[in-house]
């Protein structure tokens, strides 16, 4: 187990099985510790329907205290009422306790089923447990990414070191999230820890920088989650000299790498998809515009049908890009697919269509990139094909 | 064939195959005119990117002197550049010629495979042969409706009558569309014909207020085409009474049921579907709210899927009203499926699944009803599921 990503110093963490879940052999809870104070960040879901931990969460973060993140997985404890505010307050009150800290200091997610109430007393007695087996070493972080599994089908983990001034700075996280096709819907949580020393307001910029980039920027079928959350700790265990631009730019750019990985990671585990899908927009007025062309092809069920079938079908993806509701004119649109140019400001080029149809059916991984004409904006976007298996998934679980 | 639908006095209409589509058994071609001056509104796509006949035809509407509609199916005309414009003015050139009025006074459609240019030898030849074949009958009507079908199974038209001070009104409507699955896309084409005499500002006020109820309440996969177009002719053959109010909104009701019914048509035909799905929103603030609200349920794939699946899926469809954009509060929200309560102001109510269940397998209609408690905005929306075999007609297609 010697390549597992390890944590961060000053960081614990440990998952098991509580009994949320009936297989005895599937983790459900897990937890991630900071020994010391940390500087802790939170972006959660837009969605106005949104679970019980993350109206419990939102009112914590950014603060300067954080401690702990616990995490159960199989129950959403979304759409919940009181009575499901009180559950998740109540989850931190006991991990509070059992790590010996403030309540506020801690933090919490939870996925799965909604509409169902915890069932409060195996996590009573799981967060005890889970609490006694923090450990520092990889197979503890391993164990807690599993803990916060649902339809997943590996644990999504990342490590990245920099240096500061002589000193190696650590940068982890752990991720969760395979498409919403679950007991009603799965849910993408994120876990980052560095041990760079920095101000709550600086993890929060350095958090939504990052999740900007990473979790806004993949779609499976564009359904917004119930229970979304990244965090960020820092607790400045590393002991770093003070950070001056370059090493915070340099820190901002690790803290994007491994968020971009779960991103990506998440993407590769969605669940019946055929194809990896990176979607570059180029050359748009600005990044903003750039994104909503992006994800108005990402989230186009006849572009996903289209990788599908392997079928280079530049129409629905221009147009696609078209209904966006950025400005645009055909002339102003170019379109490659896996670096072949398939439509040159506004007209079908001349190119191997069976060629293209191959490599799109012999390579998992497919690049989209729709340059335009208006200015230097662009973003990349990650997503899925869309599958008659993933129909099956979905439509085959019944309440 | 006596039960087809007729056309109101005035127009005659008339369809054939001219050689566009390979199958000679197919139509492609066709023709509605008025025999007198039409105030002739339009209303279009709102994709940037969209087909050279919706260029055309924007421009020339709304006019006092509409006199026909061009449309042929097997080609869109768009992503043509200005070859494809000047082949669309053409074709308005030849119609008017062969009927003998202004190109000015002719619109035109076309619909099919889109970035290639239109085959003008068949078309220099059809349109002179489709205007000889001009009648008044149900039949000449009935075969109109054909010559603009792609990937639809059956001719959508509609009639219906009114009493203007003791004068019989006609309106009538041809539609196509059966989602975007035809080669690299179908689209949604309307004509609505009537005998009544209105102001062009009249048609075009009349025509968006039908519009917004019906074509704009329908969905398949979310995917705007780049060539949708409704126009409506209003040509005055009835000869009734001046308009007052009351006779006003009486047309105005018969448009709105002759396009509703094309609408729901649509999705009727909707490839791949196994169900018919009506979507209420009510208790919204505004009409607009509730259509944000109804629209993302509508394109929500884990939304689709679980109608598929014949889960009352509460959890999917409340959590898509929450990421619709509008402002909501989960104890504002109660859900009925099929007319079973069965999430009521935030809370999963007590039913009978298993009945619920069966009820969405063994029909093919499926009501679901939001209600929010934030006033009396309302709308009514049409969709289809979301099938594997949807999924395979949209990915086994190859450009």
């Amino acid at each position: 187990m010697s390549d597992l990503p390890s944590l961060p110093a000053g960081f614990s963490a440990a998952g098991l099985h509580c009994g949320i879940k009936s297989n005895p052999s599937v983790f459900d809870l897990c937890l991630f510790v900071s020994d010391r104070p940390a500087s802790l960040a939170g972006v959660f879901t837009q969605n106005k329907v949104c679970g019980a931990p993350v109206k419990i969460s939102r009112q914590r973060v950014p603060r300067a205290t954080g401690r702990a993140v616990v995490i159960n997985s199989g129950n959403s404890n979304a759409c919940t009422g009181d009575r499901g505010n009180a559950d998740a307050a109540w989850m931190t009150e006991q991990t509070a306790a059992a790590i010996n800290c403030a309540a506020e200091d801690v933090v919490v997610c939870s996925t799965g089923i909604i509409g169902h109430f915890l069932p409060k007393d195996v996590i009573e007695a799981g967060i005890p447990a889970v609490a006694g087996q923090l450990a520092t070493t990889p197979e503890a972080f391993h164990n807690a990414a599993r803990g916060m599994m649902t339809t997943d089908t590996f644990a999504k983990q990342a490590t990245r070191t920099l240096d500061i001034g002589g000193t190696t700075v650590n940068v982890s996280a752990a991720a969760k999230g395979a498409a919403m096709i679950g007991p009603n819907m799965a849910t993408m949580l994120g876990v980052v820890m560095t041990d760079a020393a920095i101000t709550p307001e600086e993890a929060d910029t350095m958090l939504r920088h990052a999740v900007d980039r990473s979790f806004n920027c993949i779609s499976v079928e564009g359904h917004t989650s119930t229970s979304d959350t990244v965090f960020l700790f820092a607790n400045g265990a590393a002991g770093h000299s003070e950070l001056d631009d370059e090493s915070r730019a340099a820190l901002q750019a690790v803290i994007d790498e491994v968020t971009m990985e779960m991103a990506q990671a998440i993407i590769r585990d969605a669940e019946g998809a055929d194809h990896f899908v990176i979607i570059d927009v180029e050359g748009a007025r600005t990044r903003d515009e750039a994104h909503c062309i992006a994800k108005a092809i990402a989230n186009g069920a006849l572009v996903k049908t289209a990788i599908t079938g392997a079928d280079p079908n530049w129409g629905r993806i221009v147009s696609a890009a078209g209904y966006s509701g950025v400005e645009m004119a055909e002339d102003e649109i170019s379109l490659l697919i896996n670096d072949v140019l398939i439509y040159e400001e506004g007209a079908p080029t001349e190119y191997d269509e069976a060629a293209l149809s191959q490599s799109i059916r012999d390579n998992r991984d497919v690049s989209i990139k729709l340059l335009l004409t208006h200015g230097d904006g662009s973003v990349r976007f990650w997503t899925s094909d869309l599958t008659a298996e993933y129909v099956r998934l979905n439509s085959e679980y019944t309440t």
